[in-house]
């Protein structure tokens, strides 16, 4: 037998094109006869359209058309960017695209924006997410009109939003949403716990800041097919949002999901209808793409979250009950919002015997909001494993023993209701445990500290389809519809090389499109590898059992004696009784041929969920004269159920872990009273540079996923979860406070050390 | 249960867009930067290449490139057009491409052509092909390289060549290839036969005559994959001749067969290795596209053929033996010939006790040899049929009980030396026999007769796989990657309808491209339908074993209990329980869903062929003044196996029937006798125009194929084969005369009717 291609790292399928510049990125496409368009922004929070004034635009050299709202042939009246891409007549964010400016040039495009003047009637705008809730108050949208909705809203949180109760709370109509879970008595139980610790964590609206700006182009062919060339995670739900915009057949559609220049969660059906829409108008090919700027503005960040929670023990440290109320501030998103399964990952990879969660999802007129790695997670770990931090110093217990001896194991109950599947929540504990940075965690210098957090993902599922076929020189081709993100396609060449017997040179994967393709569901929720992979296996299998059976017709040995090593069929036992997968292939792959084509169909529906969880330690030092946190060093140890390519599962526990310092550190779109954005651009709103990334340590733990291919799992939101509560405890352990903000900037800490006296 | 849909004869799927203009054919794409090539045909039907003077041309504005065959990237020294696409030391016919002038405009290319000056050493032209054959005569290709040959052979004439004997005829080297078929003691048994008839028969070189002349276009990704857009009839086969043509791995060439507007055995791997060539050379996008002139000189029409035939029987009507000498024009076709399948073919559908036949492949300095409708059939039935005719004459026999009489059934063996495959020869004829034009033969006016003729085609077997997938409004697509000729994809509509449980309107097909596509191989050889409809009708039913289980899983009713009517799966006997196909699709494609996506994939590899037999009458009318034949009516009877959509089937019964009765009055490729084309156009070449055919009586005939959809067999080339005997045959009915050449124009038939004093 050759060795294993599982388990070993290679580098990146995409790896060779991206580096060489030699990637075809959605701007990169030349379409004949291409139309610019640029978007006119609201400069208003919020406020009433009155009029939209073309006419000195439409007459400057090069401009074809200034559209509205009217002029996109929509379907129906909703009030989601798919189906109102352009204000209709109330904009509810500054930012919000108002009009499209379309033109033979960018240049002229551009231009042209200036000149074309939008009239406001100002309303009140509602930013502060917790006043908004009360009743009485202003609401972010005075006309009523469909929420919509569509498929967007199950893709990063498509979880249970637990039971209905009696109780009517009060509220403002800007509460779009509520979630209650409770289970036992949990009030109660708080009053009787030993030890309860609270406190109310405020988050940001964080950006994705993907490297490629959003784009996409759209045409119609001759035939009347509406053809989408775009930067998205998903072709079939754009596919299916499209068709909800504009009231068009599937068949009518075609998306092209072009590589990915970055996401995170944030590129799904935000400028198709933009682009579509004005395609659809002027019958021309037209393209939107965002500047920097406009994409600061326009697009859809992670959602700001305030979180009052409640937690208690027992003196022994057994964790006694729950209590959570969370506000989740949707922006304009009147379809969805991270209520639900922020509430659900509120609770931690932990046992509680009671628990009182509430979450709520309240509009203002911030942004869209939308999808980014992990939605609802950070800001949940953040409250939670903070004070589970502060639970541990109230109980003079070791904060990594109190989580072990809380983390739940396979078929705990989760307040979600169900039972937890396996999930290596006391392994990546463990593996923490003997790590020198925690060793030696009482041993640093001064204003110096060590934290602990840990955090998981449910991970999603959704079912998918591949199709692996043999070339007739005896490679494969592994064809997906799944948008190559963080490496899954990589992935995919692994996994179908391992099952069919193939070198992973041997296998190329390629994305078809709507028109062609296989069904996958857009690349996020942590579920890609899994769901997708586990078809991708299954296909292999498929064509594999067509290449045994014609290789024991050449060779006159029965399927169950073979095996397909390297390209080569041969006997069990006597390997000299062989013939090529090439050859067999070659047999197939020709007029008057025998067999069938060497070619498998899998489809999976995994019905059971494959979490991750990750446990950070963070070592940070803080200036006490100005506040300042240095990152000194940062470790990660992950379930990653099994790693198909250790490289490529360090570079997403690196990159997330990455995003959290993000989070922790820096990251912050921040608007006036007025709801104007004060961070545009990057010179406004930090990232983490690599300078200010220590080397980050990742740990591998691998607790095999049953339903995943090879035991695989998603592993992409979390690492990103319990990064930032991390960095916060190590500042606890350093200077003795508890930051309830983030971003921890400097003149924050340096506040709070101030208020603390520490 | 609803109606069938097999059966049922409806409009082709790809009629809409073709009459409304929106078909998007191979010319009509817009590539960004793209050039424009035109060729630099040889003047010269024999000669050395001295110098191509490229200086003016270049200097001409626009002028981007002169290639000759030394600066395309070509991998070897083969001589066939694939791997010699410009003629490297010897030009082999006028008309031969030399040169390719790649300009900024298609304009600019075909000035400077005229400015391109090649020098020639001139070499004696060989045109007459029985004077070739002998042995000292001078050679049409004077210096040797490899042949070539590649998958081009198999596509069309993919047949055994005979075994070999000992017997050494004295030939030239202009004979490429022979033939030997033979079992018993023909000449003994034509010896001792009560009749034997015997002829010379000619006919000529035969132009295809597609609406769109040929064109391709070729580009480089950025990542250096070579992507050709091109009209063909094969993407697959086209990704391997361009494989071996640069010497390329087949993942970095992806072809896109793009909607053919005709091709008829025409079109396979001319075009792309210049466009390819071309653009490899010069790192843009190249585009060739021919004018008619130049199709007609720069292509590969049928060849022409000599057929020296002698039959045999017994007073009761039993044939006896044939003996048969074929002599096949290839040109300057090294590769390959029809001397494989016209030897086959010239025994028709007929029992014989002995036959000793004899092929030969002569290349001349004429075109390339290329496939057309019925490669060798319709010249090997012209030979068979005249003859059978005047056997019956000589007989005294009705010639359609002599044709009866010996028509092969089930498990005759045949000259191929194998068994027939089921196959309504008998059927056709007794089909015929009533046809009141059959009944009404002998009561017709002077100079008036019938006419019949019998032939039928072997039909192509190649491995080939579909999918079928199911989108979430439940309509289905169906993903091949045959190339839509003749309305195949409309009968995959059907399949997959009738298989899986939907109206055909609920279906859609589309081609993939060699990038993601399931196998198919060329269209042609009457074996899409076959073979290809053979995948989609698997894919259909495993999509539609995924639908029952889950079905089944909504329902809570056992899958054998279910079915699946109009897109609706309901109880077998209580149709109220039921849920519709789009439901359960909207049920699996989502996220969260619970069920694999209904897709299934299908894949084939008949073994057993599936012939069809077509007889024809012709009811023809000579002027005995001029010569000129006037055809009064034409019946024709096939064998179609089953008719998946009469109205289609029907179709390509007319099409071919017109297309014979091209062959047998009006089309004819000439060279001068130094091999220059005088007819290089259409107002030289003679195409049956709508009023010269009569309204074609189709009769259909269902001989099921064992192994085929539903029973269907590929139908295309049957019906073009034995139009002009029957033609001819009227001709002798009418007047009294035996044509021995095609094309019967009225100089040819007076001259004949002045010989015979008729």
């Amino acid at each position: 037998m050759s060795e294993s291609v599982i388990g070993v790292s290679r580098p990146r399928v995409d790896a060779p094109d991206k580096v060489t510049g030699a990637t075809h990125f959605a701007a990169d496409g030349h379409v004949h006869g291409l139309l610019h368009a640029r978007l006119v922004l609201s400069t208003e929070a919020h406020a009433l359209l009155q009029r939209v004034e073309r006419d000195a635009a439409l007459a400057m050299p090069g401009v074809v058309a200034v559209l509205t709202a009217d002029d996109l042939p929509l379907a129906s009246a909703g009030s989601d960017r798919t189906t109102e891409p352009l204000a209709r007549t109330e904009v509810v964010f500054a930012g919000q695209p108002v009009a499209l400016v379309v033109a033979e040039s960018e240049a002229a495009a551009e231009d042209a924006v200036e000149a074309v003047v939008v009239e406001y009637e100002p309303l009140p705008a509602v930013v502060d997410v917790e006043d908004a809730m009360l009743p009485g108050r202003a609401l972010a949208r005075v006309l009523e009109e469909d929420a919509g909705g569509g498929d967007l809203e199950s893709i990063h949180a498509g979880v249970d939003k637990g039971q209905e109760d009696g109780e009517e709370e009060q509220l403002s109509g800007n509460v779009l949403d509520t979630v209650h879970r409770n289970a036992g008595d949990a009030t109660a139980l708080l009053e009787t716990s030993d030890v309860v610790v609270s406190g109310t964590f405020r988050t940001p609206w964080v950006y994705q800041a993907y490297i490629e700006p959003q784009v996409a182009t759209a045409w119609l062919e001759p035939n009347e097919t509406l053809v989408v060339s775009t930067s998205t995670q998903g072709s079939f739900v754009t596919q299916r949002e499209l068709a909800r915009a504009f009231g068009l057949p599937l068949e009518r559609i075609r998306v092209i999901a072009e590589p990915l220049g970055g996401a995170f969660g944030g590129k799904l059906a935000l400028m198709e209808p933009l682009a579509a829409g004005a395609a659809l108008a002027l019958r021309r090919p037209v393209r939107v793409v965002l500047t920097r700027a406009e994409d600061f503005q326009a697009t859809n960040p992670a959602s700001a979250q305030v979180t009052h929670l409640k937690i208690g023990a027992r003196k022994d440290g057994t964790l006694t009950a729950i209590a959570a109320r969370m506000i989740v501030d949707r922006g304009s998103n009147a379809g969805w919002g991270v209520e639900g399964i922020t509430s659900l990952l509120v609770a931690g990879p932990y046992r509680w015997e009671a628990h009182e969660i509430r979450g709520y999802g309240v509009q203002t007129n911030r942004f869209t909001f939308g999808a980014y790695r992990g939605p609802g997670a950070p800001t949940a770990a953040f409250a939670l494993e903070t004070l589970m931090d502060e639970l541990a110093v109230e109980l003079e217990l070791d904060p990594l023993e109190l989580r072990l001896q809380n983390a739940v194991v396979e078929d705990d109950v989760g307040v979600s209701g169900n039972p937890f599947p396996r999930m290596g929540a006391v392994e990546v504990l463990e593996r923490i445990r003997t790590h020198p940075l925690w060793q030696s965690r009482d041993s640093l210098p001064d204003n110096e500290g060590v934290g602990l957090a840990a955090g998981y993902w449910p991970g999603g599922n959704e079912p998918a389809a591949a199709v692996c076929r043999v070339n007739q020189d005896g490679t494969m081709t592994v064809v997906t519809s799944a948008v190559d993100m963080s490496g899954v396609n990589t992935g995919f060449a692994a996994i179908a090389a391992e099952t069919f017997g193939l070198s992973p040179d041997q296998v190329r994967v390629v994305a078809a499109d709507t028109a062609t393709g296989p069904y996958s569901g857009a690349s996020g929720g942590s579920k890609v590898t899994y769901t997708v992979g586990k078809a991708v296996l299954k296909a292999a299998e498929a064509a594999r059992e067509k290449l045994l059976a014609a290789a024991s017709d050449e060779l006159e040995i029965a399927p169950a004696d073979l095996e397909v090593v390297d390209g080569v069929v041969r006997a069990v036992g006597a390997p000299d009784h062989s013939i090529t997968v090439a050859e067999i292939s070659g047999k197939a792959l020709r007029f008057g041929g025998r067999y069938e084509p060497i070619e498998g169909h899998g489809g999976s529906a995994q019905t059971r969920g494959a979490p991750s969880v990750a446990a950070h330690l963070a070592h940070a030092r803080v200036d006490r004269e100005t506040g300042e946190i240095t990152l000194l060093a940062h470790v990660i140890a992950q379930d990653v159920g099994r790693a198909l390519n250790p490289a490529l599962v360090e570079g997403q526990m690196r990159g997330g872990a990455a995003q959290g310092i993000g989070w922790a550190l820096y990251e912050e779109l921040v608007h006036d009273e007025n709801g104007q954005l004060l961070t545009g651009s990057f010179l406004d709103y930090a990232i983490p540079l690599a300078e200010r990334v220590p080397d980050i340590d990742t740990l591998i733990v691998e607790v095999p996923a049953p339903d995943g291919p090879f035991g695989a799992k998603g592993i992409g939101e979390a690492p990103v979860i319990a990064a930032a509560p991390a960095i916060a405890n190590a500042v606890a352990a350093a200077v003795g406070i508890r930051l309830r903000e983030l971003p921890m900037t400097a003149p924050r800490v340096w506040a709070t050390l101030e208020e603390s006296g520490a």
